[in-house]
């Protein structure tokens, strides 16, 4: 491509609203613009990059035996009432209504519509598993979309839907599309790692995110260092202390701690270890009661394990200040188990503590050494907390660390949530009815790029892996490509490129040369050809690598060979 | 593609809403699956051609140096505000508020967001021209969606913005796209005719529609078999009569014509030839006020003709009965100019009819023998009615004649409309601030499958060209590819054909020969070779094109160079 037929838009300031170095440098380069709060434009440049992203993933699912198909974006109400998602997914469906008054949605994935064309396609197990995806764009109405394409309202999604006779074939399926997910970020160049995850809204049981890691992911992952153990923070078990409750050593005694609001005012007042408190935290029961929840103090509560807890509202609900006074006689910051007669459910790590400071469901008091069994009744026991680095990990070897991640690919075993609640069945051998399992396969494709340049950037703009750059190779004619010498080179190594199929940028364009190396470094092109006439006086040309400090003379006549090599061509 | 890794799902019988040829044939070869009223998904079959139409069109609009990039599909309301069409747009607009009950739409064209661009991009005459396109989904919420993805809600379109300094510049890039438009076409083996057509909603001037010629087309195309001259019905225009109007050689007489409410009935009632009627349609002006539009009984009125004469109300409104009572003191049926005081358009034949009978204000009356000048003020005169077979044709050189099209693509001239109302400007060579012209070009990517198999079938199914089908030759093994001799030259072949590129299926579905050979007819692959055990014995395979009659045998050792002879390959 010659950037004289081409376009780019680059910009020397990012605009103020963009704060993640992605969002600043895919506006600054021209990847995307701006329309409104969470929709965004690709232009030229950035689609080259969507589209490469696009196809790489294209052809894994197709190799992994997925069949590609496209569902329409707007879907009836009617399909998501019968899975019961119309009701339970809240605002982020962006709803409409059509002439008729019916009511239809943007969607913001496929289920339904897919498990809808499964029933009316599958009669027999023969015709059993079925593998089907689809690359779309799709419309979530996130409450606070940032990020640029990070976190859009639309965005472009690989999509894909397994159906199977049973459980075992849908393991093998996952499993391949687990094994393809690895292909796919591996060939895109993607520092990434598998974790398990919570299923959230999509429900089902076994789940995987890949995790693209990078410091400002919005994602926390707990993983092992000695093992290949890695889960989502959500989801990463937090043991139970090896070493058992120790006896009671202290008497209980009711202290005054005024102005305590938090563990941090308590352990400053008392000067006393963190370890040794203990905090309460109030959520409601499926009854509307009050559950009190107890951490140690330097924990942090997990709202997916305690949502997961036997009884607890879901979504997980915090108890009103007023249900609070009225079940304890205090407020939040002095509450405790002694003397409340209602649901107590202790952490792991807060079973197993002896002596603790907690409170007197008093307003401004606390008692210390308190115990279990002894003050209060033993509580109920579970996994309530976030994993810290240092625990144990639930792989048994080793402790766990803790890092960043981005979320751009999901798999799941749906088992039979929607197979259930469509009725999509299919006849077995024996001619009866049973319901299809499934599996769901997401990847956001869009967002692939943001996070691949959040992992990969410098101060002089983006840096591109050579399956992802909207060109592979920048070819730089210095003084304004005026020079019949310089044009003479620039066009002979850009035909012989372009015959070698190399995505090459002539850039032409009636600038500065400090305009052109500038633009090239911000795009992010990885292999760059400075074309100038000192050089050529030698017979020579520059060549360099968007990573490498300084630019390395070649001869011109090898230009092109030393070209293909980096390319492994 | 072996067809056991693939998804074939064919119907014996269309569902019974399926009008069309078309839409029967892509339901029954299973390309399309209906979701819900104008809503389809894209079968893995009908995918693939859909992806095959998509590639040809964005080879050509890249040669053509169109430069890709995508819009999101929905819009802010603001931009449509700005523009005029958010009231002007009707029902068929999409429209949606998000969880902050803020106005969008789902697009169903992108003028406004591709001018938002490129006011913010552009600044001076030395960017432009521009000419940017996407391929994108869609939606229209038609008031009566039907014929399948012919008129569908949600649909994939082509369409393309041009930005230019001056209005030659964009004759220059209209003419490269419809060009490119032509090579498109051709290129998907399309039979079609480029015809000047009306600018609708779009807006602009000059304006081409792609018509792709098809008996079931909705479109009434006017084209004179002796020069390129092609119109859409709505715009020929239909010439004066070269023939002066005769003087008036009867006199008025008034008769009674009861029961006559139409101009067949009138005709018969009176005995009269229809050429010797004029009928009178009432509509309403700017102010509200009726205007009398005077037609020959055997014409009809072409409503956007109607619409474009000065003075009258848009969209064309016709008068309410109640109104035309009170300004003619007689039904629809007896009306004319004779003792109407208000404004009179007669069509340019009516201007040259003497001794005509038009209705006489006055329930079941008309008059014989009606004269302009004698007997009533002479009229205004206008094009008012659509041509017929036989009319002159205004290239002169020839008569019209008519046939039926199915429009896939139009081109438009906007000239200033939107940038006039976006502001959308650039800096002269003179440093001052000028509107931008503009071009736009749409091909409705989806529709064009619909249209081709219009275009092309017969009693088995679909007859795809080598550029559109599915799949570009299909090898069917008999006898359930069991047999070890047919499975080796079954694989054999298809390997060679794969090895040379082309888009080969291995039917190797456990079926019944003839239900293979049917569905390979019915999904219209063009080019099938059949192998059996009998045929091996001789050396023999059987080729046949999907328009042949019969099959041909070719020798089993020479049938990969005669496939590749039939693809000029």
């Amino acid at each position: 491509m010659r950037a004289s037929q081409f376009f780019i838009s680059t910009l020397k300031e990012a605009p103020s609203e963009a704060e993640l170095p992605s969002h600043k440098l895919m506006l600054r380069a021209g990847l995307i613009r701006r329309l409104s709060s969470g929709l965004y434009s690709w232009m030229p440049m950035g689609l080259r990059v969507l589209k490469k992203v696009e196809n790489i993933v294209r052809e894994e699912m197709n190799r992994a035996g997925s069949v590609e198909l496209l569902m329409p974006a707007v879907q009836p109400a009617e399909l998501w009432q019968e899975s019961g998602r119309w009701d339970f997914y809240g605002k982020e469906l962006l709803r409409l209504k059509d002439r008729h008054e019916r009511d239809f949605c943007v969607g913001p994935t496929h289920e339904e519509v897919i498990t809808d064309i499964a029933r009316k396609e599958v009669k027999s197990y023969k015709q059993l598993p079925l593998n089907f995806y689809q690359i779309q764009t799709k419309f979530r109405d996130e409450v606070r979309p940032r990020f640029g394409v990070m976190r859009s309202r639309e965005f472009i999604m690989k999509d894909a839907y397994s159906f199977h006779a049973d459980f075992d074939s849908l393991k093998q399926t996952y499993q391949d599309m687990y094994d393809a997910y690895c292909r796919v970020f591996e060939r895109l160049g993607l520092t990434f790692r598998p974790v398990a995850a919570d299923t959230g809204s999509i429900g089902g049981t076994g789940s995987h995110e890949f995790q693209v890691l990078a410091d400002s992911g919005e994602d926390v992952i707990a993983f092992c260092p000695t093992s290949p153990y890695a889960a989502n923070i959500e989801l990463a078990e937090a043991l139970a202390p090896s070493e058992p409750r120790p006896a009671p050593s202290a008497k209980l005694e009711k202290v005054l701690t005024p102005k305590t609001k938090t563990i941090a005012q308590l352990v400053e007042f008392l000067n006393i270890d963190v370890k040794a408190t203990v905090k309460a935290i109030v959520v409601e029961g499926d009854d509307g009661a009050p559950v009190l929840m107890l951490l140690r103090g330097d924990h942090e509560l997990n709202e997916v394990k305690a949502e997961k807890v036997a009884g607890i509202k879901t979504p997980l609900t915090f108890a009103s200040p007023d249900a609070i006074r009225t079940a304890f006689g205090a407020q939040p910051g002095s509450l405790g188990p002694v003397g409340f007669a209602g649901r107590v459910v202790a952490d792991r790590t807060v079973a197993a503590m002896a002596d603790f400071v907690i409170g007197a469901n008093e307003d401004d008091y606390h008692y210390l050494g308190a115990n279990f069994g002894r003050d209060c009744a033993e509580a109920e026991v579970a996994d309530l907390r976030n994993v810290v680095p240092g625990d144990a990990s639930p792989c048994g070897q080793g402790v766990l660390e803790l890092c960043r991640g981005i979320e751009v690919g999901h798999v799941f075993q749906l088992r039979t949530k929607y197979s259930e609640a469509m009725g999509a069945t299919y006849l077995t051998r024996d001619g009866k009815h049973e319901l299809m399992e499934m599996g769901c396969y997401g990847i956001g494709v869009s967002r692939i790029v943001a996070a691949a340049i959040e992992q990969s950037f410098d101060e002089r703009g983006i840096i591109f892996s050579d399956t992802m750059a909207p060109f592979t190779v920048g070819i730089v004619p210095m003084g304004y490509y005026r020079s019949e010498a310089v044009k003479a080179a620039a066009d002979a190594l850009y035909a012989d490129l372009k015959a070698a199929g190399v995505d090459v940028l002539l850039d032409d364009r009636e600038e500065r040369p400090g305009v052109l190396l500038a633009d090239s470094e911000l795009i992010g092109i990885p292999h760059r050809v400075v074309i100038g006439d000192r050089g050529l006086k030698e017979g020579k040309v520059e060549y360099q690598h968007r990573t490498d400090a300084e630019a390395t003379p070649v001869a011109a006549d090898e230009v092109l060979a030393h070209v293909l090599a980096k390319l492994g061509l």
